[in-house]
């Protein structure tokens, strides 16, 4: 049986960034270093991370009750009031925020204070929306999609979640120039997510079945996965090697394997070497 | 026989203003006022003009051989370097821009010195476009619909002719937020075409001929025409009453009458006045 691993497999830009930056902090620090809210959305490598003495915590009032020396601020980015509070209380404070993410927040500043009515196009409960949110104003709007745009007045400043996809967003603006005498959108979707998209379609036409690794709460992983069932290609979405069934490989001759912008590489190398294992 | 006349038929705020402003000139100067380009695009108020002593000239050179006192500047604007020139001619300058195309004009300046590079939406030919991209830099293109945007680099600012249609922008700012991580757009389109047409569209369902009265040069009136045929109506597009033959009524119950935003009142119901005679 044959195995494709998709070049744009696993971590992402920021990931990596974000990543490499906490372990160089526990190397150097063997206690008191927490991230706020996991530091991606992959189980696995949070518990490496917890292995190396780094804790998540879910909010800021939680590091009050912890001798705190460091505090990481994940990748999705954190609320203004939060990273305000960091400061206030003396923690070191590294910010691992993804620079397009970062980008996306200075956006919706500039906006806010270029007096534009901000949406959101993205997911309201997903932490980078709420950080982005933050900064575009009380009147900012989050919409998952141009059928959710309601009336507008004034100029009308729009903002993506970064790992969203283009076609949602030329919808939108194209709803939102019949509401709007003035529309400045700044177009932060991130290209990874787009070109990992695109190679796992290719990969998905060429192969039996479609091995997708990742956490189940990850929204670009859950993605890859349903986009490559709806092409019609058998798909499995795993977490780690471990969820593996022999019963699944019968009568497969090609196997692809692509992973989310969360998955590290060592777990995508567990898996291939299970598969080779068992087959 | 029943004949309608839609509301929204004849002048448009623009026009009746600049239609006002030259007579009230021709009024107090009995020679030497000049308008640069045809005020608006209807020959039968051009000729009227004439008879008032208001000549129209084609371009600016074309002053130099006449003994000019005033100036007046067409509906549709002029560009930034014949203003000036008629400024430092010592000229007194009557500028009857519609201010909704001034915006245009404003706006395309504005994106400019902000740094876009600069789409025109709009009949690259069409005075109107000609005096919007004096203002909009050296790099400003001209497209009729998406399909003529080509590769855009850096940032991206979108102006709209005033007469175009919503669709056709919503179109262009779909395709070019795929191309640009900053897009800027003034819808600068006016309402009054709009609704116009909307309201000839409603008629055209009513009755069992469309007269559309206005310039064969002017492209609102002929936009008319065509959307009343597309709808399958009978349809006549004339400049006069003169024009009108007591055949086109044989066996017609209702007759619905419009008119582009250059034609005047009183051409109308000259038109009316006809149908009401011949029939």
């Amino acid at each position: 049986m044959k195995i494709l691993i998709a070049r744009t497999a696993g971590f992402c830009f920021g990931v990596k960034r974000a990543v490499d930056m906490v372990f160089d902090v526990a190397e150097k620090k063997s206690k008191g270093v927490y991230t706020l809210g996991p530091l991606i959305h992959n189980p696995q490598v949070i518990d490496r991370l917890k292995g190396e003495g780094v804790e998540p915590v879910e909010k800021v009032s939680d590091l009050s009750r912890k001798k705190v020396d460091t505090v990481v601020v994940r990748t999705h980015g954190i609320p203004q009031g939060d990273m305000d509070t960091l400061s206030s209380k003396g923690f070191n404070v590294i910010d691992a925020t993804c620079p397009f993410v970062k980008k996306a927040q200075h956006y919706a500043k500039l906006l806010k204070d270029e007096g534009y009515k901000v949406v959101i196009l993205g997911d309201k409960e997903h932490p980078e929306v709420k950080g982005i949110m933050s900064y575009a104003g009380k009147d900012a709007v989050v919409v998952r999609g141009a059928e959710e745009l309601g009336e507008l007045r004034g100029k009308v400043g729009i903002i993506v979640q970064t790992t969203k996809q283009i076609d949602t967003l030329k919808e939108l603006v194209s709803a939102a120039i019949e509401k709007t005498k003035e529309l400045k959108v700044y177009n932060t979707i991130c290209n990874s997510t787009a070109l990992r998209m695109r190679e796992t379609a290719d990969m998905a036409k060429k192969v039996d079945l479609m091995m997708i690794v990742g956490g189940k709460n990850s929204a670009n992983t859950t993605r890859l996965a349903n986009h490559c069932k709806s092409l019609g290609v058998r798909t499995r979405h795993i977490e780690t090697a471990d969820e593996i069934r022999k019963s699944w490989f019968k009568g497969m001759k090609t196997v692809g394997i692509t992973a989310g912008a969360s998955t590290p590489d060592w777990i995508i190398e567990e898996v291939k070497d299970r598969i080779n294992k068992i087959v």
